[in-house]
């Protein structure tokens, strides 16, 4: 009997943990193979060996503080270079015929920004060239050529799940399987709640939703590569064989979960202009200040105009404050503001679901949940598919309990 | 007033211990950037930092016995890419503009044989442009691209010289330097001989010979390159500024020395086939096997018949004599011939000098002074500049430090 099934490319994305070491690498190998002999057309994206990356940049910091970006690039991208020929080397042991290939080989096309070059384009010629003569085709993740110059560029954090996608849009892939050290997409984090439940299955908009608020399995920019092409993403983890999470297009889910999970992020800090005089253009003006000075900043308050004048306030990463310190003074001195105030003792918790849209009364019940457990809530912000609220720090594993269970979201 | 000088290209070339470590890369930079500042347009090509590529292979080792050579060539290419990577940095740091090139992004074009392939063409687009806007340019040696599959290759033993030379013959440049941890090419080994002398100018065709002989300084692809380019290639040490050895062409060297130096090899076993029918075609059979076991052969002695049959000897890398066994013993089955012997403890000393082809009487005289010291000749091997004779390999030091003081080679 001949097989019917119809040939598929899956890309499967190992990170650095995963091929950490000669053990681990022959396992992923073996995870490879299984997969090549299962019938499928297997591309696979791999990171650096785990600590590779950490080693290399610290060479880089002993020679030079602020070394070219161009340069750091071509060092970084030794890394991807170990791990892919030894993987291949052991894939061949296995019997598997395996060739890897560069980012540039694999036609991974990005502007010229080194450190954080975005994809423009994949001409993934050679990929399907090796699939084609029936070999395991390996792609380093996380670098790229640029359109320019023809240089080497790396895609920055969280690059080599971008590779994955952008490489499974690029050849119509099946499926894009990010393996990682979890066994998928939990209703919060299980050092946090232990009851806490793997999802099955959820759409683009809630990973998005969960990872921007904090949830660490994935990636901001692969989901949203994801989203955009249609490619599934299944989350799953490489020590084990069970199916992880299946993150996949809004109209392929039957029926939404009110709640999916509840994200944390203890990484942002407050900050608080105090007394803005209240005049057309003031907000715009702080804002469009801080954008210059390339800062992401997220939730933002500002209060009802009283005498006058209105506190705003805002979320940003801890890390980039003292950077963005001057720009801020310059606002209060050219507005006549009070001052500025930095709260870094904060965190951020979120609800986050595709069907509370649908559901009026969760944001509330959150807020009459934290509130019965006499958890202070200092700003708010929500969109269709999510409540967010900054808390104290030291409240923050409380107020995802709380919430987590509020909503019923453990097992059993 | 402006330098009239004319600015040429000069092409340095950095070893694994030349950029062994973070100290030495920054002193390889700051000798890189008084080239570059005394107004020379100025290449340098890099090998990995030293007991990178040790690492690498013993990786490999770990996951497979025999890797395949493309995925070989991959994962040792990683190595000149972080050293070319760091020089780059480290000349940053020095105020001097760079950029670093990976033998593909270079043009170094080779044919596919993975681990040992031979440069066809370079086409050094790149280079020229890197130079024209004033820069420093690095370039990996030991490494290049295949012309039909576009993959990555290694050039094998000595593979960085090679590249330096090539890419200087490319460039048109005036000189190829070669810096190395000793100060040029001496009359002899100064570790064996204490008053060796060192040399300031030498013929391509004395250091080929010297080198094919045994002197470690130089490799015989990269002499034999810059002789057919004429590319003159000086030998000297990144310890010290003071200058090296010139290796240039013959018409470059207004009187030719009788002889240059004495060079030694313990590599080599001596193996003899036993009593061989002396009939035609016998010896053509013999070394026509060999060559199809790809094993190079050096000196062959056949002595004159005696009832009907003769002693074939040959040396060889005694590296290789385990594997070349078959093939000799199937060579006796087939002609009747009585055995082979090996004899692994020999050496082989040889005389170098452009000069002896217009003075007969070298080889006498050289015979004379071993034979005085009671050291016995097992073998004797000539071209036009050098003689070369097999000793025992106890003998094989005295050898040297006899046939240098009958030559008057030493200092003073």
């Amino acid at each position: 009997m001949s097989r019917s099934r119809p040939i598929g490319i899956v890309v499967q994305k190992f990170g650095g943990t995963s091929v950490g070491d000669v053990t681990r690498m022959k396992s992923v190998a073996d995870r490879v193979a299984r997969t090549h002999r299962a019938g499928n057309r297997t591309v696979v994206v791999v990171s650096a060996m785990g600590g590779t990356t950490d080693e290399l940049v610290d060479m880089a910091a002993k020679i030079s503080p602020h070394p070219p970006g161009r340069e750091m690039d071509m060092l970084l991208t030794a890394g991807e270079r170990i791990s892919m020929a030894l993987l291949a080397m052991a894939l061949y042991e296995l019997g598997v015929p395996a060739r890897s290939y560069t980012g540039s080989q694999a036609g991974i096309i990005t502007d010229g920004e080194h450190g954080k070059a975005k994809i423009l384009e994949i001409t993934p010629m050679r990929v399907h060239e090796g699939l084609d003569e029936g070999d395991v085709v390996i792609v380093a993740g996380f670098q790229g050529v640029s359109a320019e110059t023809k240089d080497v560029t790396t895609l920055g954090r969280g690059g080599s799940d971008t590779t994955a996608v952008a490489l499974a849009a690029a050849l119509g892939a099946e499926v894009c399987e990010i393996y990682t050290d979890v066994d998928g997409v939990y209703t919060a984090d299980p050092r946090i709640v232990p009851d806490a439940r793997r999802l099955e299955r959820m759409s683009f908009d809630e990973a998005l939703e969960l990872t921007a608020q904090g949830a660490k399995v994935l990636q901001v920019r692969s989901v949203e590569m994801g989203r955009n092409h249609g490619i599934p993403i299944h989350v799953r983890s490489s020590f084990s064989y069970q199916p992880g999470t299946m993150v996949v297009p809004q109209e392929d889910i039957v029926e939404d979960a009110i709640i999916s999970g509840v994200a944390h992020d203890t990484s942002e800090a407050k900050v608080t202009v105090q007394h803005v005089p209240d005049t057309p253009g003031v907000a715009a003006q702080l804002f469009s200040a801080i954008a210059d000075a390339n800062v992401s900043i997220d939730m933002i308050v500002q209060n009802v105009s009283e005498d006058g004048a209105t506190d705003i306030s805002f979320t940003m990463p801890s890390g980039e404050v003292h950077g963005l310190r001057g720009v801020l003074d310059d606002f209060v001195a050219a507005v006549g503001a009070k001052g500025v105030t930095v709260d870094e003792q904060v965190a951020k918790v979120s609800l986050v679901g595709a069907g509370m849209k649908t559901h009026p009364g969760v944001a509330a019940k959150m807020f009459q949940a934290l509130s019965d457990r006499g958890i202070n809530i200092s700003m708010i912000s929500t969109s269709t598919i999510r409540v967010s609220v900054v808390v104290a720090v030291a409240d923050a594993e409380e107020a995802v309990r709380t919430v987590h269970a509020a909503f019923d979201l453990g097992e059993g």
